[in-house]
């Protein structure tokens, strides 16, 4: 057995090159899930509970720099059944193994280019990881809006507006379809972009919960938008394949975010806005009849706000609401989620609990989720 | 390059942290398997042979403890592809490639809280990893009843009665369908309790061949109840599923084990005895009549004998009797096994080979299996 | 974070143990790759462009000796879709994960002996690991007539024939139906085996571009034939299985490689020539129809040289001719690749271009290929 400098949370592996031609950083995360819910008609007695035991995610991560400290590599695996799951005949009927194979390259100054596959610059709830949450697990904004991973190329740059003030920008050209697609580009590219203002200086912007217990207030205004030229699934880059007659149906398809971060003394804020456009929102086949297929537009958001208390136990109440096209969907969303968390070593090992209250009008049944999750991270 | 102090077979990465902080044991193994086999039909000649050639069992295994020594983790991968086969719509359609992904709490003195993906409380042969057996797989008693990995949560606990009598107990809760399912509870829970009698002392009594020629005799007695509370799948939490026209047919099913492992100077003997019931064995549709599918219930045991000869050369019989019910099958299958065994740096590096005649009652065709085994464990 | 003795392209992890009982080399690659290609009618104009960006290969391998430096082990596992694809029921419909899971044992003098999965001793392309290549990817020749990995045994020897000159023979004895499966032999054996001659001393030829400057001129000679007694798959051990009404339909089937290799100061040239032949090339079933499936038999060659330039570029032209019986198909293709390469690192860190027009006649539409490809391999 040898000894290590490591530290746990800081990686199981953890190695420079004495001639400092690379680094590298392996980690390994488990998360244990406990969920059951009922379902709850308008009228009548709950249904009986449902419930599920899995591992929901497990990962490994491998990154750090190689031949030269301005490249830097990342590699990330999916492991767990739920992290792994989409093969299709568009992933060579092949489990989506890998999550990020990215290389990024600090070229000029602060510009960063980025080549492979990894998560586009989107919304911040997507942006954070899922072992960085302060709730169970991520929003139904994010559910019915992220554009989620990609291959593609990106390019990153900050830039400091004086004082602490910070402007980050992110651009990206990728191919639309989601993560371990061999098939190949269909329609055409997605075009992407991401602006984020930081006025009071740079802190941790992409995780949940004030852990750090920022003496001053911190806040983080972010703005993406993208552009998928002639998409051909669902939810532009996600979702399902819009298959018609003749192939595909093909339409440009937009999604906006707005969102924000507040941290200050334990308190944490943050906020989500979402919405997606069509040129055509039904898929049709080459006669102008509908294939079934629609396009997710309408609108989302979510709104959260937490503090920490003493021995990092935090609450955190968190409202979100989807609002679906009326053509798509004519029921509106709303969902109520009350959390708790017990940080044991930050977000490396905590416990994490929820509550949600999922309220559907127009007399659909509505749904009540509860969820415990055990989390560790090296 | 650097140098470690670690060995091979004691992990190809083992380190501590300075601080105390974490542990990482990294290990590998690797089976390769070639097996013949022979259809012998009780009249006229015998049928051609079958071949196969094979990784049996490629895995990666990490353990240790993080954040604290008191709480320990452990994830194992299946590489081979009869490790990780199983895909089916119960998990997600992806593969099953997450063996053990398990955190270990040791919560106040000799207690223990398990939580996450393992082997259950069961049967001795199926405790005892693949790579330490002294044949070259398990006997069919654990094909039949084994009750192998699942979801759930697990307290362990040990006794000492005095001397070296020592008692071990655990109990678990799961899900009761199997491993790496993504669907969530069908019917109702699996629960399960094991007790362990030493009465002569610790020992290594989860091994096949008795390498460490033990120099007093030891012995240890398991005890295993297993009950599957309205269970889905025909070996309880293992089988097939047994659809009905309203989705699933329910019925209780328990499992009881009883086993034992005794060790003395290089000689090793082991035996298990499996038998499982159900409340209906024969799975019905919604009017009572019949979907095809019955809970494979019945009898089984397994006796085998080794001795280590100079060299770590060892000789095994074993003699193995399925005697399912007769509703579900009225064929007696006994099994002769005589087994090989080099090791050459006991179970982390060995030759194993064996040879095995099937009989079946009834007329039906026996059968004469040849194996051949290199396994190689870091 | 520790310190590492390990640089940069010899191994993320790289240890030996104190006692020597073992070492341990881990290495990860990935290449991202874009193409880009066009349909080219013989009349009419060009097609629309088809893009794809993807992650073409991502590796996990592991290697070094176990017990004793007489021993070693390789372990090597597919992490893209594209390297993990084939899933069939052959495999238990489980990805092929694994690549290379390999004990060679050097028992005797030159003598050593492999028992696992790996390539077998076929031609040149194949050998030369997808991380060294000089091209984006490997010729059309090796795509029509490569054997690939098998599961199996082979003996490997070499000799000095004074001087120099030296002389390495490979025999192999596999299944034949290609890598990962799970159903056991099909028909007979795959027996294969290899000559090399180096007259002018050892070098590396098995791998492309000539980055180490040879400064005395170095030639490979390869030779290798391959007899699958009663293969079922339309490449011999790849391709897809010929499936008749009996089961399968069996054939003999051979091929034969010859393959060069030349260095000479940063100019490089290797050659390779394949026939495939079969007894009965059209498959059948049991009252002599035809099922539709054909064994690939036919002949090819590929011819290529490159220059290495100052700072690493490297210009190279290839050449590759397919001609398949005229039973099988009557087109002659022909493919023009030119290539550029910059190598940042060696083959470690590198990108590599090429533009390949494959010309086929009888009026069959050609095709233009345009690929980029960024590499690295720890």
């Amino acid at each position: 057995q040898d000894v290590t400098e490591s530290r746990f949370g800081k990686g199981l592996f953890n190695v420079i090159a004495k001639d400092s031609s690379y680094s590298a950083n392996f980690t390994v995360r488990m998360q244990s899930l406990f969920t059951s819910d009922w379902g709850i008609p308008e009228a009548g007695d709950w249904e009986d509970a449902q419930s599920n035991l899995m591992i929901r995610r497990a990962r490994l991560k491998l990154g750090g720099f190689a031949y030269s400290p301005k490249l830097k590599y990342k590699l990330q695996l999916g492991l767990a059944n739920r992290d792994i799951s989409g093969a299709s005949p568009y992933t060579s009927n092949a489990p989506r193994y890998i999550l990020d194979a990215l290389v990024a390259w600090n070229f000029y100054e602060n510009f960063e280019l980025w080549v492979g596959q990894t998560k586009l610059p989107g919304n911040r709830e997507q942006l954070i990881s899922s072992g960085s949450l302060e709730t169970v697990d991520r929003s139904l904004v994010n559910s019915y809006f992220n554009l989620g991973r990609e291959m593609g190329v990106q390019l990153h740059h900050s830039t400091n507006l004086g004082g602490n003030f910070l402007l980050k920008e992110a651009v990206s050209v990728s191919q639309g379809e989601g993560r371990n697609i061999t098939t190949g580009n269909l329609g055409g590219h997605q075009y992407m972009g991401r602006l984020e203002l930081l006025p009071f200086g740079d802190f941790d912007a992409y995780s949940g919960a004030d852990l750090d217990r920022e003496e001053t207030p911190k806040l983080a205004i972010g703005l993406s938008y993208e552009f998928n030229n002639d998409a051909v699934k669902t939810r532009s880059n996600a979702g399902s394949y819009m298959v018609n007659d003749e192939g595909f149906f093909e339409t440009d398809i937009t999604t906006f975010f707005l969102d924000a971060m507040f941290k200050y003394r334990g308190f944490s804020l943050m906020g989500e806005y979402a919405d997606r456009r069509a040129d055509d929102a039904f898929a049709r086949n080459s006669d102008g009849s509908l294939t079934g297929d629609a396009v997710n537009i309408g609108k989302g958001y979510n709104l959260q706000a937490g503090y920490v208390f003493g021995k990092d136990w935090q609450v955190v109440g968190r409202y979100t609401n989807i609002d679906l096209d009326d053509q798509i969907s004519e029921a509106i969303e709303n969902q109520y989620t009350l959390a708790l968390s017990k940080y044991i070593a930050k977000h490396k090992l905590k416990i994490q609990t929820d509550l949600s209250y999922t309220d559907l009008d127009l007399g659909l049944d509505d749904n009540l989720l509860y969820r415990l999750q055990l989390e560790i991270q090296f």
